[in-house]
């Protein structure tokens, strides 16, 4: 009822691209068409590390259709990939740094030859020692393999004197955690299409979050100025992080085939090779510890937190900031210390995934703060109640929270709803049933560390029969943005739902919007949109007052629902931008939003770190099997406060996604590798969430109202995976007194965790 | 010298696109490929009227890769192609109108098959009568094909009292004249296709230079918002009017098609369609009458100019207007009556021609200017001079010259150029040389009567490497318009030249820019690039500043040629622009212009007609060869005043252009029409100026500078095509005595209307 001002703001309307995808009308990367299409297929790596002595197509070109080898030679620019460091080579020209690596590319006539050619192709290479460790890469005496130290980048925050007051608490409570990788599994694996032009120039099509990124790598790769290069992004099949920066580097393979040959190259990756080559969430190290004062009051924290990196940084800076800023957690506490790292190992680089380094260390530190609430004797939800962040207060980085802070109200309505008060722990035979607790916060978009890309443009025109268009530089994946910006772009012109269309991302008809990440798009595109939209309105809203004067209308001119009233006069949309256009006024404008400027020192990590945050608060209700290890989730409660919700039904399915990922990377997802080489890189052997576990939802929304968000919405995204693993990891403790420290929450690790007499009789035998 | 200050205008910079068109690596309509595309072939009428009986594709649909038969049942829009007053259907349901009409379209899997498709379709009908004179359609008694009296438009100026006026004046001179068709003979006939989009939208591929009226088209005969179709123009290999209209035909057939089958449709015209179906320049009847006193001072102009404007409307009423506007001459006369009509007849509908129905008028009065001035016994240059429009005077509609007026000049420059003065007629054997005048003026943009169309938008985008995207919506087709419009944007930016790209036109990335058409594109895109332009200015310059100062720059700041100076520090463009984006700062815009006011009033033909207007004079130096009646052109003189010149050798390429298409209509084009069936749809019976026409040319310009163009230029695509034949006409009669008054003006008619003792003994045997 409180959105009864907005005609579509606020509403629960389907999805406007929902019926094409659907149906299956619409066409994915790798179903475009284009004469003469060649397909590329990769040359990979073999081992962990090895020096490359040469690459040979000797016998892959006597297959019937083969085409030609594709070498870091054939480079017209820069071998090196843009990204943040930019020290991965588009194609490695001496030394290939983790299995599964391209080092080359064949292409062919056709898909399959390509695919034949490239085992076909000859590798010879020499073996160098290699890490697969992390924790080994920090060791003074490990083999260096990344700069002097291993060590792709680091972080500090220093608040007050963390070990002093340590030193002062009641209770302290530290343990070391573990997360392993999470693979994004989106449907639509990597996939790139370079069609090279007739004026030298190239038009990319890419399954990407980031187009912008795309064209600087394809610019980068082939030497091509920016308004030389089109960058268009297919419809695409999921992304969760994945698609963030490797289709650029996918992108780029396929423009430098296609600049080699004048003719359109396609690069899609078999899902083998997806798991192979592609950047996934980071696994991770770390050691939390927490104390509090008699009264409960946390009163310091001290965490140390290491990702694994891989071979080659990519995002990893800017992952492991992400995690360092929030590593101690949505609580008011004076004394902080947190140093983090990101290290090199000779395996596949990881990068983004739906939480971005944040995930990892809210596990570790919401199931510390439930440990520290039991070692209290508090209850955790009430614990947390005492010491979270509130208006006013100031984070970790002495951020001073000043708007649009809903943490607690979430709290106690998660609290409420589960019934957390009235909580008991059932036993049904070998089944143990609790709830588990956890809450969160997530700075949205870019923040400090992605300042100088925390901007977005759009370009919204009216045509002549008041039809909408708008082009933004961020991009639908399947989140739902497409349907967001369209209601914010018909609420502020007061157009029609179906008269607007949000096109394709295309780098030619938006500047640079930065990534589709950090929670941003509703936040940036929408800001975007509506100030594209001002002078636009102020046209429209001027003319249907004129045009409802002319019909009598008297008093004040009111709009809603795609119409123009006043007394009894009406005005539609339509007219009004007909008339706008026969009065030959400006109907088209390309919008342009900054994020507000952050403070944030790098030195001592002090300062405000990110805009504005969204938060979440999250209960677990679960059951483990003590035979089996096996966890049964049966319920997620999970409030958040994310600002304004444009579209609720969207908003949920954005729960619904988020929650289901957070259960499998907390209880199934398990990406193994031995001796630096991937073994179970497929859906077989790596084990996925599937519609038997999903949970039942109580999703519940606070609008927490942000003054600078399109409409007063913050981002959701990812804030709703972030608080599971915690909740579940809670939950399981709740259920069987187990303290697990390590992701995923396998049955066989519960199993082997679990006190021989709770395990029952019929317990799996499981190798250590 | 002048241009001095500027870096960028005024210079005769290389064409943008001259290296992609002479190299042959520029791909054409028909040379884009796209999967599963299909061809269509029209079936046409074979008769100049036909009620439409049946349209079977029996015997057509038996040829192995025949798809389908298109018709007007598959229209699922409205058929009613919007043009003007909207009555030629998309494809006719009862009745076809002139030979060569589209009935219906054949698809096929390839060219051929479709081609002979057509020709295997059976059509029934039944011949109607029908009319292919103007004159004839004119008459009381005659069959009625439009409307009630044949009348597709009609207008009138009225100024002062002609008629009073006339029986007061000293001399009165009176000829009727007649002009031909002219057929546009570009190099690419027309090509559009359409390929239908996974949403149920089109995209369109338009060999056009009104990619907007073509969006308007698809859209109405499809059904689809504007923000579902795309046109894109494809390279476009001629325009000169004839692709203005008919290609927004031509894709509605291909879209119809696409829409029918869900495959990309290709349409492309043979020469021979191309021939019979496209629009022409309109052929013309006139009466005018001049009226003189004894001082020689013009006191009164009567016209009545009729157009044969064929089948359907198009753009007839438009083309027609322009006609009567100018048809008392570029001179000062305070009684004028002007009516004019464009007549419908059983023949291909005529149109939009470089002159746009003032050439016929201006042919027709500029030679009876001449034969005024004979009469009177003054030299017809000195004559003119006496009458012409200067500044502050008004012309025939009553608008009053106030700005940017250089007729004078330009009669006096050319006079003085071609030696007028001290010419005479040579007689060398059988061939008697002289030399003739004309002078006109041309009203730049569309006008009172296109006014709601006069506006467009340009959108400019520096990325973050400086590379300067640029898009409008008009078109190049070969006037040179990339380049001109990029040396616009590189002055106003201070970019590098090689910086600035001005992409195809996409009806998805700037708002309705009109038609390009009316030698308005360098006014009204060039002050939309400016307009764009503005903030991206400010923005850079300011940042550029900012550097100097920070590099040690004292003093004020000067920007020249891509960099920006301050003492002896030094910023470049792409500096400036980089640290723009560091900033944050918007470097995207949406630029507008609409052109001022007019106030026309269409009940007497009073008031401003156009903006501001470009002038021309001519002198034309020939030899007629009176033993054959040939004419060799040996040199035009002229003078341009199309205010400031952007680039001279584009300038002067316009002028070459614009000149032998001029004398190839004044001489030799000769479209023939025998009982309402073209006989000459070829390019061997329709004889075009070749190579070896090409006259010496003296071209001259002088720029009064127009306080509203871009960088106070006016436009000149179409000036120098106007005097050219009045010119050639007026030299003949004085190199031989004959007063033509219908042009072609081939040999065999000089032949025929010279006196028997002149036209020597070997003369050629005509018939009547």
């Amino acid at each position: 009822m409180k959105n009864e001002k907005f005609s579509f703001v606020g509403k629960s309307l389907k999805r406007v691209d929902g019926k094409i995808k659907a149906s299956g009308a619409v066409l994915y990367g790798d179903d475009l068409s284009f004469p003469g299409l060649l397909y590329a297929c990769a040359v990979r790596s073999p081992r962990p590390r090895i020096s490359i002595k040469k690459v040979s197509d000797a016998k892959a070109s006597r297959a019937p259709g083969y085409v030609t080898l594709v070498t870091y030679k054939d480079i017209k620019g820069v071998n090196k990939w843009p990204v943040v460091l930019n020290d991965y080579p588009f194609l490695p020209e001496k030394e290939a740094r983790f299995a599964g690596e391209t080092v080359a590319l064949v292409l062919a006539e056709d898909f399959r030859t390509a695919k034949k050619a490239a085992k076909l192709a000859e590798l010879e290479y020499k073996e160098l020692p290699y890490l697969d460790d992390p924790l080994e890469a920090m060791k003074k005496n490990s083999i260096k393999i990344y700069g002097k130290d291993n060590v792709i980048s680091s972080f500090v925050i220093k608040k007050g004197d963390a070990a002093k007051a340590l030193e002062n608490c009641e209770y302290v409570v530290e343990k070391e955690f573990r997360t392993n990788y999470q693979v994004h599994a989106y449907l639509e694996t990597q996939t790139a299409t370079a069609v090279p032009e007739p004026d030298g120039g190239m038009t990319v099509y890419s399954s990407t979050q980031c187009p912008f990124y795309v064209l600087d790598a394809v610019c980068a790769a082939t030497g091509l100025p920016a308004n030389k290069v089109k960058v268009i992004q297919s419809v695409t099949g999921g992304g969760f992080g994945g698609k963030e920066d490797v289709p650029a580097l996918v992108a780029a393979h396929a423009a430098v085939g296609a600049q080699k040959t004048g003719r359109p190259v396609r690069l899609a990756y078999s899902r083998k090779e997806d798991f192979q080559a592609m950047s996934k969430r980071h696994p991770s190290w770390s050691k939390v510890v927490y104390g509090a004062d008699k009264n409960g009051k946390i009163k310091a924290c001290v965490v140390k937190y290491a990702l694994d990196g891989g071979a080659y940084s990519t995002l990893s800076p800017i992952v492991l900031w992400r995690g360092t800023v929030h590593a101690a957690g949505p609580y008011k506490i004076d004394n902080v210390l947190i140093e983090t790292c990101a290290m090199a190992t000779n395996k596949v680089p990881a990068g983004a995934y739906r939480g971005f380094g944040q995930p990892q260390i809210s596990f570790a530190q919401e199931s510390l703060i439930d440990d520290l609430a039991d070692k209290i004797g508090l209850d955790p939800v009430e614990f947390r109640l005492k010491n979270i962040l509130k208006t006013g207060d100031r984070t970790a980085t002495g951020q001073k929270l000043d708007d649009s802070c809903g943490l607690g109200e979430l709290i106690r309505i998660v609290r409420d709803r589960s019934g957390w008060k009235n909580r008991k722990t059932s036993v049904s035979g070998d089944k143990k049933r609790a709830l588990g607790f956890s809450c969160v916060y997530y700075g949205v978009g870019l923040g400090a560390k992605g300042r100088y890309l925390d901007r977005a443009g759009a370009y919204v025109n009216i045509y002549r029969d008041a039809a909408v268009a708008v082009n933004v530089g961020n991009t639908e994946m399947g989140q739902g943005a497409l349907t967001v910006l369209s209601q914010i772009c018909a609420e502020t012109l007061n157009a029609p739902m179906e008269n607007v269309k949000v096109g394709e991302v295309d780098t030619s008809k938006v500047p640079d919007s930065g990534p589709t990440v950090a929670s941003r798009t509703t936040l940036m595109s929408g800001n975007a949109i509506i100030e594209a939209c001002g002078p636009l309105r102020e046209n429209l809203f001027k003319t249907a007052a004129e045009l409802l004067r002319s019909r009598g209308g008297e008093g004040k001119m009111t709009a809603f629902g795609g119409k123009f009233f006043s007394g009894k006069a009406e005005v539609t949309f339509a007219e009004a931008a007909k008339e706008c256009w026969s009065r030959r006024l400006k109907m088209s404008e390309q919008g342009w939003y900054a994020a507000p400027r952050t403070t944030y020192n790098m030195a001592d990590g002090q300062g405000d770190a990110y805009v504005i945050y969204s938060y979440s608060a999250d209960v677990a209700d679960l059951e483990v099997d003590v035979r089996t290890g096996e966890v049964k989730v049966h319920k997620i409660y999970a409030a958040y406060d994310v600002g304004r919700i444009i579209n609720p039904k969207l908003a949920h399915a954005q729960a619904h996604g988020g929650i289901l990922q957070g259960m499998g990377w907390a209880l199934m997802e398990n990406l193994v590798f031995r001796d630096g080489i991937m073994l179970n890189p497929n859906f077989t052997d790596y084990v996925l969430p599937t519609s038997a576990d999903v949970p039942e939802y109580d999703v519940y929304f606070v609008e927490k109202l942000y003054k600078e968000g399109p409409y007063k919405a913050k981002g959701m995204g990812e804030v709703p995976l972030i608080g599971v693993a915690p909740a579940v990891r809670n939950a399981i403790k709740n259920a069987c007194g187990l303290r697990l420290a390590r992701a995923p929450m396998l049955p066989e690790n519960i199993w082997k965790g679990l006190k021989p007499a709770e395990k029952g009789a019929r317990g799996p035998v499981v190798e250590a």
